[in-house]
């Protein structure tokens, strides 16, 4: 994925790439060069990928990288083009070469580049507020606000039509017009991932932005983390409630309805017209259909098919939960 | 409900009000004058009101309002002074009429009419931190404390010997004496109350306020939404911990305890005396009694009565969780 | 305890501390002093301490303490070298005698010593945002990032190679090295204790701190709150996610994993290597084993032995759940 946020610190000599692994491979050629890491699809000639399950054979087979980090067992289904490199463990490989490449993905260290906004070329196209802060490379839209403290980070985008409110920080984001993002938000930064190793976890690089696409509110205090490898979507005209935590990954579809402290894991897909109640919470890697209704509190743990009513938790059909509940009915 | 924080931008002619909903009511007298809107009981003649329930129908037949938005079905329960204007949707219309009115309870963009604090009047009789930002027309009481970069917005009233900490935004809010708001707070913006449509929703106007009593203590990153139509109440010595969130219409009694990442949803009504554990989570539009104890994690479904202990999801007595999970006293 | 964030006012005369109980004490000498309050065990010649439930007899019959607040029962369990003062409630008189030695503990008012960081000697030493504000006495080690409108209060502590981000508020906080703290946290105000009294709580003092040990991560939005009489402590290597709530004097050993909205009431001790999915509750005053994951949603209502896998609300052994749950593998 190429995206403004992060730079891409190659072409890297393989040479490189074998010593960061603390490899011995001394059958490849150490001065040829690799230009970017991609997954299998999405990778071309003089890129490296990575197929670290079975399930991926069918695009392990047809990828046009020149490299790829895999296992003994995997690396037989690889193409004639594609050199293996055989690995401990893939993902852990994955996340230090891509390291490698995209350092500044691996830190949310706060942005340098800052400066006040009556400083910069927006002070006469934004109506904005005390201390806002505003990064290199940003652009903003027609007819925006910007409330009070809030921090615009580096590269950010933003449509026409915003309202942004006090005390939020906003980097590694796209955002489409007519959004409105209320106060206290933390919207971009790097998700919940990394390999837990003792004393000192390996975190993972997220090269992914958050996208929030057009007439979306982002209620108080949410947290909206961005992808790794793929992107955290926000559909179009969905609202979100206040205190609502949307980790890396996630894509939520059109026209849904997000409620108070609801949590989503990482890369749940969730469809249009969804409804989710106060405190819900969603595993993460899940499929919900649209149409879905998810009752206050549920906690999900398995993909929901379209137009279904759930809850519980585990959540099930609501007619099996207020079955199963009938007690419920009686006196207290 | 009239405040200090909308303006009323009416009187408004009933053209106006009929071209604003597409209505094609050519029996009325265009060019007459409504003053505000109002519920059926508070409104007055000159008025117009809305009767979307037959639930409402003895104070309909009340009314003293001179309109009223309404159903063919239900017109007919309306007294001689006040001309029905049938619609489709009562709810929709009454949002639409009441933006007209109060266009600034819609949104809720950043306050523009604020000045650094030492720029205002309370620079000698406030004890502040850096940053603090005051709005228009604040009123602020003997003896208080407002933290760094806390933003205290226009027309909001705070009394005697209160403590704000640090990173708070305040709006739409009267707060009484002796209250401590710790920090990160975001309190008064309006609820998450809208009507879906397809790609733009119709958000709902919040006119009303939130109101903390005396002796409250409201925890870190805290929201606690303003009402819609009526108000968003917090009772004398209430005291809230970290990251609750209370949504809007919420009225809480005296001398409750509210424990960490506790959700109330719109419009409940919680009693005196009343406990709620950690992460509970209360539905909207119920009514929990007073002395009522409510376990840490429990979803409360239905109304408590007074007097009652609770647990679970759905929360019931807490006799029948225990008796339900006698397993729980064996071994893990 | 002894630590940098909360004077000691004594020695307290016995006149004074009788006075503050409203006790008739006759036979006590009132002049004479007293240094300082603490536990049974760490109590010293001139102490006072308190002695409120027979567990602690042990601990009773052998502290140093020369004065002992203490129920008319429990008294005689008391060595010869430690005078008795009997008392109705023992915690809420230890709360009262402790708000006079450490006044200061019982409020968190902000920290009015702050300056921005560009009038300390950090401005060359620190990577800093815009409107960071250090307290006095601060100590910031080497090679440290803090970001935009950071509070960093009077006597707190960072080691070295840490990331602060922006909007954070820290006071009474132990940082060791490596640390990253992200964005919008609240670290180290008192806990939720108070006595619940009718119209006017009475708070409980907090005198402890947190401490953050080496390489740990502080997701965005965490509120940890500072321990009462001990500390909270968030071991080496542990990690947690967004909006995580910690309440006072908990601690959590090394290497753990704590996701999203996960809230941690009072006094829970958390062992090795433990995973706690998203949204899970525990209760107060338990005991979490090490290598213990507990599932996201659960609620913890009792300890668990280590090595557990547990789920559910109230959490149970996850193979007990999935057998509670086979309906769950059916068609939804």
């Amino acid at each position: 994925m190429s995206n403004p946020f992060f730079k891409n610190y190659g072409p890297l000599k393989i040479s490189k790439v074998i010593k960061s692994l603390e490899l011995d491979n001394s059958d490849l050629n150490k001065d040829e060069e690799i230009k970017d890491i991609k997954d299998l699809q999405s990778s071309r000639e003089n890129d490296i990928t990575f197929f670290h399950s079975k399930k991926y054979k069918d695009f392990a087979y047809k990828t046009k990288a020149s490299f790829c980090l895999t296992t003994k067992v995997l690396k037989n289904a690889l193409p004639q083009n594609c050199t293996a490199i055989v690995v401990d463990n893939v993902l852990v490989s994955t996340s230090k070469i891509t390291s490698l490449f995209y350092p500044d993905s691996l830190n949310d260290h706060f942005d340098e580049t800052i400066n006040v906004i009556s400083d910069t070329k927006f002070k006469d196209k934004v109506i904005y507020g005390k201390n806002v802060l505003i990064g290199k490379n940003v652009s903003i839209g027609d007819n925006c606000k910007i409330g009070h403290n809030t921090i615009i980070e580096k590269n950010v985008t933003i449509g026409d039509n915003c309202s942004l409110g006090s005390n939020n920080i906003i980097r590694n984001t796209l955002i489409k017009n007519n959004v409105r993002v209320l106060d206290n938000c933390v919207i971009g930064k790097h998700g919940f991932g990394f390999f837990p190793i003792k004393n000192k976890n390996l975190r993972y690089p997220h090269i992914g932005v958050v996208l929030i696409e057009d007439n979306c509110e982002i209620g108080c205090g949410a947290t909206i983390d961005r992808g790794s490898m793929s992107n955290t979507i926000i559909g179009t005209n969905t609202y979100l409630d206040n205190q609502v935590h949307i980790a890396h990954n996630v894509k939520i579809g059109k026209n849904s309805i997000i409620a108070g402290q609801v949590g989503i894991a990482g890369s749940s897909i969730i469809g249009d017209n969804v409804k989710i109640g106060g405190q819900a919470g969603i595993s993460g890697h899940l499929k919900i259909g649209k149409n879905v209704e998810i009752g206050g509190g549920s906690g999900v743990i398995r993909d929901i098919p379209d137009n279904t009513k759930v809850m519980g938790y585990p959540a099930k059909n609501i007619r099996e939960f207020l079955k199963n509940n009938k007690w419920y009915t009686k006196q207290l």
